[in-house]
């Protein structure tokens, strides 16, 4: 069972946005007033939910209350979609009038078509489900109803034993495709019930965003929705002000983010495959960043990873385009630990018997090094499939 | 029948290089010397026959044949690779002892698999087959020649009326997969028996290059073996000198370049559209490029176009993650001349039947103002489809 950090409650409602019964509104409340903390896309057009969740951190760093819609995005929508978006806060907060929220308490996320505005009747008429559900349903169902094309809901929930006392960490995320957060990933959560001052949580969450969602892709491209809130609610009575607990904390926010990162590669649209692929040896972590992104949304290779064919030639063709700098002669290419190229050339074992099997892995891990430097990169990337297309051919219909 | 320029000719031979019984060897030789000109890719690996093309035409702007084989790229393939493109020249050469070239002569190019090395035993075997078919084959013998994953060759011919009497142009070019090219396209060559000298050539070349298969990408990887090597032989007589005589020539060698180019992205690898997408407005050319690039290498957005789906926001999102700088609420899009965004939001009209008809065509006409400044940028783009998938997801077997 998941270890819930205290003092939150879930409640779900199937509004219909998209299909009828299934759960498409959820909502989390956290008893006591939060430190809040947000990371979001960088994305040019920012979607309605991403203006109003920046405007009210910079307002107060303090929240009761996340909302998720999956079905529209409320992304390029324009003033009516702004007013859309104030007005779920409404909706939301009498629905929430039990634990006794204001609207400026909640932190709106959507996700789902860009373009559409948010379907405000069904929003009106979901309120009552909304609830009645809070309280009784759990932060699973929450996972569940802001699933669109993932196949499996992303719950990571951990307790950290610190100084202090115990405390416990949750987080929950969506995401499989348009997936290639430069501040987050499509949409997560972050709950814990230790006590954390705003702006140590902000700078925790941003550093553990950076080492998790920010260096995954499975398409390269990068949503107008893409978010990442967290609350902590002190509600453990677990204070952590001093350094050694917000090193523990951070460390298990950041693994507990890794893991739901995984999640999101592992269920990439049509994906069968998670690369593992690290570039070292680059003049700067940006080039190396460079680099393993140019290899991890190249479709020739993300092509052969879902072929199981070992045909390293295009790991290194797209390398050699990704505008990172370093002398040809000196990469040294591994495919599961399995020297592959060096010296300009391959190396003069029977690569593709050698390779046939680590090919079929689920996990398969691409190791460049450049040998111009001490930059590194490590990007988790989805292979590329005919379930993809498929799934993103028809994806309104 | 096409109008092949004088002084020119063809051979082609079935060595054997991937399958039996298909022509992939092929040679073009002038009977008289030419001028000689290229354009290269900008990959960091560069083939064999990369570095021996640039190479000899540094020593001297002057060559009488150019060499084609298809199965191996000859890329990534160290000191062997090299020594065994010099020993092709040598082959080729013999091959056409009768028209009295030198290994020097010859300009070599290769494609298909990269890390593997040339089948010189085939080669070798292949050089009476070569000398027989030389002055026999055809144009479009070679054009086939060069075909890997093409599903037609492509060739393009032109007749130009110059001041100083008529002269023939001739283009052909193999490309379908691997297609983002940064100098020249994955392999072409332009013909023509006008009488310029080789500095002017090389200008002519690399501008109507920018102008045509710089401009266009099926999949975003650029490969490491793309050239375009032209050759100038003079044999009509007629001499281009004054700028007159040039500006023409470079228009009708644009044109030309141009109708290839859209051939390529015609035959992109199980495509089925073509996106003429136009950046206009931009900071910069360099910045409208970025933002139509991000749109054509969009897996979303390809998707999409093989769907038929009229789905606007993800070009919409691609422009936002593009780069390219601007103000969200100053960009207008139209798709097939309909107004779809404009001020930060969707026009008012029924834009899924609008745009349904429009979307059924084989070219789709995508263009976006951003209202930031004078610079624009034009992009051929194919679609992404399942195809696509099928074919490199088992490419080499």
């Amino acid at each position: 069972m998941t270890i819930v950090p205290k003092g939150y409650s879930f409640g779900v409602a199937a509004a219909g946005f998209k299909r009828p019964d299934r759960n498409d509104l959820g909502i989390i409340v956290s008893h006591g007033e939060a430190s809040a903390a947000g990371v979001f896309t960088t994305n040019r057009f920012q979607a309605a939910p991403v203006l109003v969740c920046k405007e009210l951190l910079a307002e107060r760093p303090l929240a009761r209350a996340l909302l998720v819609s999956s079905g529209q995005a409320n992304a390029c929508t324009g003033a009516e979609g702004l007013a859309n978006c104030r007005e779920t806060l409404a909706i939301a907060a009498t629905a929430a009038k039990a634990l006794k929220i204001e609207p400026e308490d909640v932190l709106p996320t959507s996700t789902g078509v860009i373009g559409a505005q948010l379907k405000m009747d069904k929003w009106a008429a979901a309120a009552p489900q909304l609830a009645q559900s809070l309280g009784t349903a759990s932060a699973m169902d929450v996972a569940k109803a802001m699933m669109t094309t993932d196949t499996f809901p992303k719950l990571v929930a951990k307790t950290l034993s610190l100084p202090g006392g115990e405390v416990r960490v949750l987080g929950m995320c969506k995401g499989a495709g348009m997936i290639s957060p430069k501040m987050a990933t499509m949409l997560g959560f972050i709950l814990t019930d230790a006590d954390v001052e705003p702006k140590d949580w902000q700078e925790l969450l941003s550093s553990a965003a950076d080492r998790s969602f920010n260096a995954l892709t499975v398409d390269g491209d990068t949503s107008t929705n893409d978010t990442v809130l967290a609350l902590a609610n002190g509600a453990s009575r677990v204070a952590v002000r001093d350094a050694k607990s917000l090193r523990l904390l951070r460390a298990c926010v950041t693994e507990l983010c890794q893991e739901l990162s995984y999640r999101i590669v592992q269920d990439a649209e049509g994906g069968t495959k998670v690369a593992h692929i690290t570039v070292r040896g680059a003049k700067s972590n940006a080039q190396a960043e460079l680099a393993a992104r140019a290899i991890g949304n190249s479709p020739l290779v993300k092509t052969a990873l879902f072929g199981c064919d070992p045909n390293w030639g295009r790991i290194v063709a797209a390398l050699g385009r990704s505008g990172a700098e370093f002398e040809a002669e000196a990469v040294v290419l591994t495919i599961g630990g399995i020297l592959v190229f060096e010296k300009g050339q391959p190396s003069p074992e029977d690569l593709d018997g050698l390779l046939a099997p680590i090919m079929r892995h689920q996990d398969v891990a691409i190791e460049l090094d450049l040998h111009a430097g001490r930059g590194s990169f490590t990007l988790l990337a989805s292979d590329l499939t005919k379930r993809y297309i498929e799934i993103n051919a028809d994806y309104r219909t």
